[in-house]
């Protein structure tokens, strides 16, 4: 009976690693996890192979047959359109049947945005669905959203987005009344484009959200709110420049430290330092980034995930699930649109 | 005569560090520059003092007294035009007078911008004026406009600011057919939001210029373009994520290098390599930043500026009027308005 475990659809295929890498988090995470059970999308022969491998509870891993696969270099909505019995469109339909809970991928993002959408539906209420990334600070990690999966929203867009995050944050993270602010150019109230400064006022009146103002971006790697609401576009802009800038300065220190001898044998007695320091910015260890406001949880992890970030992805998805997000968005949400009814009534 | 001399307003309040930094900026920008003259705007006596403990040629050096002070904690509009005898708009009045072809100030970001506009006032032919910034990246460094002077903006405006960026970067920084890319968040040109999708058609098509594309925000680091075009708001979230998250991360190497006695001991055998490194993404080695399309060039630099960034401040303003920046972005922007002139003709 599946109504005994907590069921999560992963599809193997899409990730730079190929599905050797996601059989093996699946494993872990079945093995470490005794509530779960596994339903994993790709090529049955292959993955029944590599299965073989270990050893694990067979009742809570299922394989389920896919022939096809999406790439990233296809178009995303047409590909989730056409290739009905891809790896992705499979689980995603495990979710939508209501056979899982939650999706797990490391396949195309715009693919998975477009069926995150299309397949599994946004939930009741939702206007939108926003992609969001825990991102790591000199305090505690911050959940940006928007991160790219809608462009030119209204303002009440952005307040369901506060309002999403700030439940995520509270269930899934753990942080008691989240605090939220919204990306601006200054932290005067005045300052900012039409669509910031329409949305800070909603953001005020908004119930249920701990609304601290504006952020500068130059604060979001200090953790001074941890939830960042965005317009698709600013956050997308974000979170690929917080990867991207991390990425070349550690680099750049990197070749500082083996340009010469003495500076070699400086790096040798620093590196355990440095990297317990630089693994609190490793992203792989934040989980994924959810798709919210869907009728089930969409994750999507990074294209080169290790069987890590797949592990923990699945911690992810059982928090979500065994607190009801998605249940309690829809309660949320809903009571914005009474409040709306009541309005109009009034 | 002022018309041997390439003269240069330099508002000497409004820093962190106080017209005493200004002063021995100022001075040796004059030592080392022997075309230049610098008019000093601020309090006449406290600068003669300054002044005072220096050697320098004394027709060089010409003080203007101010009385007030535009402070950052004011509104920016409401204080350039209530206080017409700060040290700002003294200087900015000696550039719209044409004693002046330059400005340099360490003053409010928003007054520069403020009193840029009302003071000195746009070019013709010019829609908007917009903040260019220095970015350090793993090659050259690249320029970033616009920083934030303007959101909100429409299509062609984005096409002038590419323009102006190209002049730039061709004559200030010596870049020759400077490569232009427009910030997106994806490299496919189908993707982005309505703005973007606008502006692409019409970079392509547009003459003297070098566009490449589309530009991630994760590529910027990397130095994909000379030339990185971005709406106000994305800009100014660009170059603030910039300065805050290298800030944060070099912060936390530092400490985990301070963490136990043999990291101390690595630290002291890779600091002269690293601070090689690190010099690089120094912006203030890169100058101030500049806010294009105006009458004459008015640069902003850090609010914590030391005499470094003056210095470099001062070359930038020697090589943007050597080279007759402003002349070349007006004549560059008419034949946009001629060729405007003959769709409408034909």
């Amino acid at each position: 009976m599946n109504d005994d475990f907590l069921c999560i659809a992963i599809d193997a295929l899409g990730g730079d690693n190929g599905p050797a890498t996601v059989v093996k988090g699946a494993v872990t995470g079945v093995n470490e996890n005794p509530s779960v059970k596994i339903y994993l999308c790709g090529n049955e022969e292959k993955l029944n192979e590599e299965l073989s491998l270990y050893d694990y509870d067979k009742n809570r891993i299922v394989v389920t047959n896919a022939t096809e696969e999406i790439t990233t270099h296809e178009h995303p909505v047409e590909a989730v359109r056409t290739k009905k019995d891809s790896s992705m469109v499979v689980a995603l339909k495990l979710v939508k049947d209501g056979i899982c809970k939650a999706f797990i991928s490391s396949g195309s993002t715009g693919a998975i945005l477009a069926g995150g959408q299309f397949v599994v539906g946004r939930a009741k209420g939702v206007k939108r669905t926003p992609l969001a990334h825990m991102l790591p600070t000199s305090k505690e990690p911050s959940l940006l959203l928007d991160c790219g999966a809608n462009v030119d929203v209204k303002p009440e867009v952005l307040v369901q987005f506060a309002k999403m995050g700030s439940i995520y944050m509270e269930n899934v993270v753990g942080k008691k009344n989240p605090t939220v602010a919204i990306v601006n150019i200054g932290t005067e109230e005045e300052k900012g484009n039409a669509l910031v400064k329409a949305t800070i006022p909603l953001l005020k009146e908004a119930k249920d959200i701990n609304f601290i103002g504006c952020i500068e971006s130059r604060e979001i790697p200090n953790g001074k709110a941890d939830v960042v609401v965005a317009e698709g576009f600013v956050g997308n802009t974000i979170i690929k420049l917080y990867e991207g800038l991390s990425k070349m300065l550690l680099k750049e220190i990197k070749g500082a430290m083996m340009s010469s001898f003495s500076s070699k044998i400086g790096a040798v007695l620093i590196k355990k330092s440095l990297k317990n320091t630089l693994s609190r910015f490793n992203a792989r260890n934040a989980g994924g980034a959810p798709l919210l406001g869907l009728k089930g949880l969409v994750v999507k992890i990074h294209g080169n995930s290790k069987e890590d970030e797949v592990i923990s992805a699945i911690k992810q998805c059982i928090e979500f699930i065994d607190k009801d997000v998605s249940g309690k968005i829809i309660e949320g949400l809903s009571q914005e649109i009474e409040a709306e009814n009541d309005d109009i009534q009034n």
